[in-house]
């Protein structure tokens, strides 16, 4: 099964040569997942080896604007600055792009703003992917659900069928070839104490894509084995903690998880460690701040960074040992 | 089973209330695993979860004397100095001791010298109950097998019952449940050209005991599941490397398994960590001579230190490299 051919089942006749409209313009927010997407059973169609659940982080994202021009290139900006098509953010775009219209439809104008630094682990291409095709869904309006818009985007980049909704959202892993029933899916619960404190160790691009790493790991790791057992209970635990509103588990869930995760990649072989010397320490810090009584997690995803999960009865005291960290709120409705 | 059932069992009509000797002195090498042993089945008689390989460091280990005393107590001295009895260090040693002999027994001066860091990932507990069952075999005449004292190392700490050899050794598991067929055996190969470089970070003692960290990862990290498979390949890929003097494959499943064994304590509860910010500096230095050309690998103990493997011909780049490291030929015979 191609990415095309999923296309086509989903656009069926709602295919259209030309957009509808001249511009559009969407928001979607980043995810942070606290169950990691890690592993791919079909690279083509990114669908994953085991299902994984995040937490949308409400206004961090990108929002894009895609314009009709009448050249004969996309034209390609990111925060104001103009990007190279021969780079591989464009390249990887265009390639997306190129699923939903034909070859000789008219090119865009594409602007994207983004308030996160980008390819730092902090899931820049899932909100990438997730709003192209929410702007793609209006500028030739579609009026595709949000499932199938999911099943878009995680052609372009597999966590971004989580961004298309706020809050908590799994991923069920589905089982079917074409990945019809791999998606995201909101969970109803809300949980507004819940803070996240993006603690950004370095923002430059990570050396080894995410995309790569899980393909190494996959097939040189021999804990990786361990890794679909371990998802299963860390799902399980996570959608009881929060129902329940169990911070204390839900923390342990999410920061056990990322670390397992990244103890596949020690693992692989070569080995892979996205930790810089500072991410070691901040982990310590964390580490050193429970044992004192303070309830601070974190998770950390492919790259140096690191995501604090704390209550917002903490937020002075957090912020207080982390000074750089930039809070976000999920559920805030600010 | 307890302790004292097997120590019972291999002395039996050997037992003597009092020394042969007045005293005694005998040395053990310390021993570098390159297939980690990693979880009991059996705490009280330390009988593994899975074999393991290691290497003896020839000349860097422990010289022990026992003098029989007239005290009504034991007085022990670490490289000429007295340690207290109520030091954790004196109390699993008598604790030891008191094994082999009856509570009205004589008691000993025990001089102890080391010429390895204590409690820092150097195995100083592998070789510190090796030589002290050398050292009793002398003082008693008790004429036992290497085999028989391996087994009795091993009721002082696993990884002693390997420090009996020099050269490659190979701990069998066992089955049995009195680890009666659980003890090193030596492989016959000679390898001279193989060199070990110790790059002692820091030589402080560790906070989670070994004992203690493989018991927490082995109750909690879901990862470990896999631990097993891994040695099982590991130990054939090490023993054919050995075998056919290929460096590039022991080097490889050396290094593997090393952090194959970290990753299952990273992804344990409390996570566990023996790394320092440096020891991840070293190793990215490893990786990036590795890219460059230069065969070296690592492997890591519970501790923050590292040793590397390479081969003679490379002494000189990786002294170069690494210039505060004491490189020991496990095969030179001088």
């Amino acid at each position: 099964v191609k990415k095309i051919d999923v296309v086509r089942k989903i656009l069926a006749d709602r295919f259209q040569q030309s957009p509808v409209y001249q511009t559009a313009e969407a928001f979607a927010p980043t995810n942070i997942a606290l169950c990691k997407y890690w592993g791919k059973r079909d690279t083509e169609l990114n669908l994953p080896l085991t299902s994984s659940l995040s937490v949308s982080l409400a206004h961090k994202g990108a929002l894009t604007r895609l314009t009709v021009n009448d050249l004969a290139c996309d034209v390609i900006s990111l925060n104001n600055q103009k990007i190279k098509l021969s780079d591989i953010f464009s390249q990887k775009l265009i390639e997306f792009l190129n699923l939903f219209r034909a070859e000789t439809a008219p090119k865009f104008n594409i602007n994207i703003d983004s308030n996160i630094p980008i390819a730092a682990g902090l899931a820049s291409s899932a909100c990438g992917f997730a709003v192209l095709v929410r702007v793609l869904d209006k500028l030739y309006d579609w009026q595709l659900s949000l499932t199938q818009q999911s099943i878009l985007a995680r052609l372009g980049s597999g966590s971004a069928c989580r961004s298309l909704w706020d809050g908590f959202v799994e991923w069920e892993m589905g089982v079917a070839s074409d990945g019809m029933d791999s998606h995201g899916q909101a969970l109803p619960a809300k949980w507004p104490e819940l803070s996240v404190g993006l603690h950004v160790i370095a923002a430059t691009p990570k050396k080894l894509s995410s995309r790569l790493a899980m393909q190494q790991t996959v097939l040189t790791s021999q804990l990786y084995q361990a890794w679909p057992q371990q998802v299963k209970m860390d799902l399980a635990n996570l959608k009881t903690a929060i129902s329940e509103k169990d911070f204390l588990t839900l923390g342990k869930t999410a920061e056990n998880n990322a670390l397992a995760m990244h103890a596949t990649m020690l693992s692989a072989w070569p080995p892979i460690q996205y930790s810089l010397p500072e991410t070691h320490a901040s982990m310590d810090k964390v580490w050193q701040l429970r044992r004192e009584g303070l309830n601070v997690f974190f998770t950390q995803d492919a790259g140096p960074n690191l995501k604090l999960l704390f209550l917002a009865q903490d937020l002075k005291a957090v912020t207080e040992q982390f000074s750089n960290i930039e809070v976000v709120m999920p559920f805030d409705s600010k």
